[in-house]
């Protein structure tokens, strides 16, 4: 088993300080050594059709499916996971196993 | 700018064979040099409150905005999304530039 994504796609409510809930994010993130790296984007297709109206991406990477379950269950996240639900319209979460199809080119090499 | 992900979630409709699906996916992707990757995974969280029904997700990487342009203009994926679409009961799909709030370890030091 390689790397396991947890995939958040997210409408906040009006109101809600964007940059605060990624300032909390980022904090917990930082401190939980199991999560082994964290992007985020902010749609810029603008296309209601196609997006359905969400407008943020939040993946968070992990090296197994163990280090996913360690993050979930935890006390910090339950935490945070509250805050953040609570700012949010409408969200969907997916979690999966990473199939890579077409690998990036390497960064480096030996 | 650094990378831009074009990022699919997706359900198929009933009876549709997702192998032929991806293999369509992966023989575009693998001819369009101006893909640098291409990774998908299938949702083994399995909770419909979270999944909203998605199973499926796809995501291109590409190094820039011009380049995901080229690709959505290019007539070969025009065609290739024609019949994607067809197969689907739902989707959404957002593009963004790629924020990366924790970076990976590195892979390899030179």
């Amino acid at each position: 088993m390689g790397e396991v994504k947890h995939l958040c796609l997210v409408r906040f409510k009006e109101g809600v300080v964007v940059e605060d809930v990624l300032k909390g994010m980022a904090d917990l993130v930082a401190e939980m050594d199991m999560v082994k790296s964290f992007e985020w984007g902010q749609d810029v297709l603008n296309q209601e059709m196609l997006t359905q109206g969400f407008t943020h991406v939040f993946s968070l990477t992990f090296a197994s499916a163990d280090d996913l379950a360690a993050y979930m269950g935890h006390e910090k996240h339950a935490a945070f996971a509250a805050t953040f639900m609570a700012a949010l319209e409408k969200v969907v979460v997916v979690d999966f196993p990473v199939v890579i199809a077409k690998p990036p080119p390497p960064a480096c090499s030996i």
